[in-house]
């Protein structure tokens, strides 16, 4: 037979019979067949719904490729690949490229065919695209399409979205939609992460409500992209046990997804908040990181002010730093354009003096096998997108082209295709919804009857700890109502609900400078509410009002004439504009605000900055929302004055 | 205000006020309120379905411990914390336990009320329990009750069970069932994984059909403990692109869980292997392992045979082995008691240079992060399963006492409570159903008229090889039939289908010695049928028929008397006889079949390495199955003789 005289296994003697299984039912014994076998029947079939039938061709037609059997739609040859899991750089390994699918890593030359586009890597490492573990779109002023118009060059070929921004301003899972089909149609990744804060408290008011019910909805609904919740932060509605938080947290455990956390809780609290669930911090405190790596914890470090713990982590017996990655959480466009995204965060790990490959590592595989997709990212390796960085030196991080799905999208720095993501919902439009407009007097605070001057709660500059001396100052009043005193740079303030949930105003003191002019801006952490801070209570209402009429953004008045705004109509959050353009609108509003004597705590960034001093989770203690001042701890409003 | 006078954060402060998170519906804006705030309402209600709420009381029981609300069940202190992410080894860190789970590490001192038991570790390491990646309890020949009398005092105390040995003997979903249900009531965690091999390839019969619509059924009855399938190993199935193979596959995929794989295909189909979904291998070829891993396949190493490539793995540039676990795969009950489960797997490799740390590392934490389990083993953290080892030495793995979800169950080698597994399904009983008793006749090989001689297909007898030489072997004719040579070593066997589904019988010649007597046996991988070889058709169908009498196992006849017998009644594949009887049982089935003559090949254990000789999978060429004698590249039926 030939069987036997044919000693090397073929793979194509495999698939020349691959319509040749035997029906198996009725076959008669063996034990007298001394006839010929009998004519194969077709294979037993096992039919299974159209939209399976689907993934499954699209998954062999991968498996063909990589067979040798079809070619190849893009190879890249020539070059040094990174592996990931190894470690090694292995010289003369190459990519081979089915659809937005890679089909085969090594010696891939047999892959190429007449038709195969053939990139020619000599002198060029291939790594993995960057997976970043947490990340707010929103943050950069840019839509997802605009997003990934800069961060694509960079290198950011996926990234695990905390939607909480988009889900508070945009009624909670429709705002999560917005990335899940924008996701779907961009070559750059986006899994958009269910909001666990939404609202984030229960002190403050957004446009949506995600409880256990609409977030097992959200995993029904987007099995592939919704990989887990994000980012819970909320500490004391963890510790106290919170209905609406440990039902989103059991839908995400209970179908099996990743809970990200956030911060870093006391170290006496800390067993209790894992045990609650949390499974990673992207800002954990570094006096305390160390702690929570050995309790279980994946970090996601924001290099900034990360050196020590990075000494620490060096120190560490093994060099597995499988459980530490990198994240860039918050930047905008202006910083993405002047500083980088993630590339800047491999940059300057490797600079604090994580070896080059852990530091790739910590932007590739760790995050991509915390969230358990290291099957789709991470590594260069058959079935895994094909998210590919061709790059000129792995230590500065030089990235010469960026191939996501397969497809060439930049060139040294520059996109090189345009890039779809489909309309934005018209419904994610005219997101600021004032019942009316805003007066003057909206922002008084009156004293009790008969004071000439009463105690205030003036919030410090930065305001955000958990330690805190007394924040009461005596304050004057004129006319039966409460005083600024800006000459001791103590300004109004306000959170006006911009939902058309019923107009609440919120109205306390800050010690933050603005002796003259208003700032008004919907970018206002998580809430997304409406903030105003001013001068005069005139100025107050012009920036607020006209930041209502703009759909959301900022905006600067002084004397009742607006010095600058910047349109952020998706949301109230972000721009389809031209990048460069929102990142120059972003620095001449920080220009201009400065101009209106911020205090020293807000230089650098200051509408930026603005836009983080309303949060009300750990480890804030008091802050204000459209229903007033809060104690946090106690959750407890606060009288303004008394 | 008594908040700003307290200028520490504490736990403590959050919780007292745990029920004070006001209604935020309609609260009166704050610019004039000078009055008291007012009460707290009660917290939004978010009601979860009730069988919801018991999950999150039962988180939160384990967190409210943690945070030192409630007293611990149980505490271990005094030693010394293996860190199996950081890879450090913490003295006086301990562990507090909440019923099953973990509730907090480190200094656990304050956990420990009234009613705790308390464990004192003074000089002994706290090592997670060790989690097998791929393992079939039914190689054991032991119920998943008596098997977890064996291997928890060996520190195993999860594992993941590739169930198509019982999916394939009982029905498939009924037989993955029995050991959720197993594992349910044990305190080893059982995740038995949906068989990919039911029926293993077209050429066979067993008593189940395991296909796309099976797989998504029980990932949905089953969602926590089936946590993907097991173990894809047809490779031309694959190849081919199989209906039923890639609908299981697609149904894992689909469902976030994870496609294990088997052995090595060649190297130039391993691209399109890994694209097709395998995820890992827990029995790559030695000189093709490094390549798997470089292409992002997970392997999980059995120790035997793997030096050459542990030193490779050593030599790689970093210490991060993350993709590389272990596995005990198969092994006896004789063999578990005689060395040791995975626990000698751990010093086996740890006697092969491996690092104690990462060794253990492997057993443990690699293995878990793989199957996406993490959160609840492999680390000794908060949340996770109270699976804690209590080790005198790390190096030689000198397990002291295991706790296995927080009960004590073993110390020093010997379990310490009884262990209910529930009563085994009655179902699984009578397996073996054959339509009437086998007769001598049924085993006979006619030769075509009026020959004297004939070819005969002469299986060698280690066979299972993709490089294979000639095969055929010229063999006497008496009486129209063709013989046995046993002169030469050559003698007769058949597979006969035990499911009911017809009795198919193939019979073939095998040159396995055994010139003497007959042996039956229905462990016989993974079809698990009927297996009969012996050097006359008349001790043949009294070793068949006695099997089918004692529902399975194995017969050794000779002279048409019983030499020795071991009862396997539950799918003909387990006993929950004593573990020790058991084991004693093997050793004199092997002793005794030892006597019979069997071929230097056999040598050892030489009845369990019958029951992986008539595999269909990759490597093997040839095989005999119910339906005849295949050519499995060809997948054409052969004629026994021409």
């Amino acid at each position: 037979m030939s069987g036997s005289r044919r000693p090397r296994w073929s793979r194509r003697r495999f698939l020349s019979t691959a319509a040749a299984a035997p029906a198996f039912a009725a076959l008669p014994r063996t034990a007298s067949a001394t006839q010929a076998p009998p004519a194969a029947g077709p294979a037993v079939q096992d039919p299974a719904p159209e939209a399976v039938q689907a993934r499954i061709a699209a998954r062999l037609h991968v498996m063909r490729v990589a067979l040798g059997q079809q070619p190849a739609d893009l190879t890249i040859e020539g070059g040094t690949l990174l592996d990931t899991i190894t470690g090694e750089l292995l010289p003369g390994w190459g990519v081979a490229i089915a659809g937005d699918r890679i089909a085969a890593v090594g010696d891939v030359g047999r892959h190429a065919g007449p038709a195969t586009q053939r990139i020619d890597a000599t002198g060029q490492i291939l790594a993995p695209g960057f997976v970043d573990a947490h990340y707010h779109c929103e943050s950069s002023r840019l839509s997802a399409r605009r997003h990934a118009e800069v961060t694509l060059p960079q290198g950011l070929t996926a990234y695990f979205e905390g939607t909480h921004e988009i889900a508070n301003a945009a009624r909670g899972l429709p705002g999560v939609e917005y990335f899940v089909e924008a996701g779907r149609r961009l070559p750059q990744k986006i899994y958009p992460c269910v909001s666990s804060a939404t609202p984030p408290s229960p002190v403050e008011t957004t446009s949506g409500h995600i409880g256990y019910a609409e977030a097992a909805r959200a995993f029904q609904r987007w099995p592939e992209a919704a990989r887990g919740i994000d980012e819970v932060m909320d500490l004391p509605r963890v510790l106290d046990g919170s209905a609406r938080l440990h039902g989103v947290i059991q839908a995400a455990l209970d179908d099996r997804r990743v809970v990200a956390g956030h911060g870093s809780p006391p170290l006496d609290a800390l067993d209790g908040w894992i045990a609650a669930g949390v499974m990673s911090s992207h800002s954990p405190r570094i006096g305390e990181a160390l702690t929570m790596l050995r309790k279980g914890v994946h970090l996601q470090l924001k290099t900034e002010r990360t050196g020590d713990l990075i000494r620490q982590l060096l120190d560490l017996p093994l060099r597995d730093w499988r459980s530490v990655g990198l994240a860039v959480d918050d930047r905008t466009a202006a910083e993405l354009l002047d500083r980088g995204g993630i590339d800047h965060e491999v940059r300057a790990a490797i600079a604090l003096g994580v070896p080059a490959v852990i530091a790739w590592q910590m932007a590739t595989i760790n995050n991509a096998a915390h969230w358990q997709v290291s099957h789709l990212h991470g590594v260069l390796a058959p079935g895994r997108y094909a998210d590919v960085l061709l790059v000129s030196d792995l230590q500065r991080v030089a990235i010469q082209r960026v191939i996501a799905s397969g497809q060439v999208v930049a060139e040294r720095g520059r996109l090189t295709v345009p890039l779809d993501a489909g309309p934005v919902d018209p419904s994610l439009r005219h997101s600021v919804r004032l019942s009316r407009a805003l007066r003057a007097s909206d922002f008084e605070i009156l004293a009790p009857p008969g004071r000439r001057e009463v105690r205030a709660y003036v919030l410090p500059p930065r305001y955000f700890s958990r330690e805190l001396g007394p924040i009461t100052r005596t304050l004057p009043v004129r006319d039966g109502r409460v005083q600024r005193d800006l000459s001791r740079g103590i300004t109004k303030y306000a959170i006006v609900e911009r939902y058309g949930r019923g107009m609440g105003i919120g109205v306390s003191f800050w010690e933050l400078g603005f002796d003259t002019g208003a700032i008004a801006w919907t970018v206002n952490h998580d809430h997304h509410n409406l903030g105003v801070l001013g001068a005069t209570d005139e100025d107050m209402a012009v920036a607020a009002n006209r930041c209502a009429e703009i759909e959301g953004g900022y905006v600067i008045v002084s004397g009742g004439t607006v010095l600058a705004e910047l349109p952020l109509p998706i949301a109230g959050l972000m721009s389809d504009d031209d990048p460069t353009r929102v990142a120059d609108g972003i620095r001449t509003l920080d220009r201009i605000a400065g101009q209106l004597h911020p205090a020293a705590a807000l230089a650098g960034h200051p509408t930026d900055q603005l836009t983080f001093m309303n949060l009300t989770c750990d480890p804030w203690k008091y802050s204000l929302t459209d229903l007033g001042l809060f104690d946090l701890e106690r959750q407890q409003r606060l009288p303004a004055v008394f």
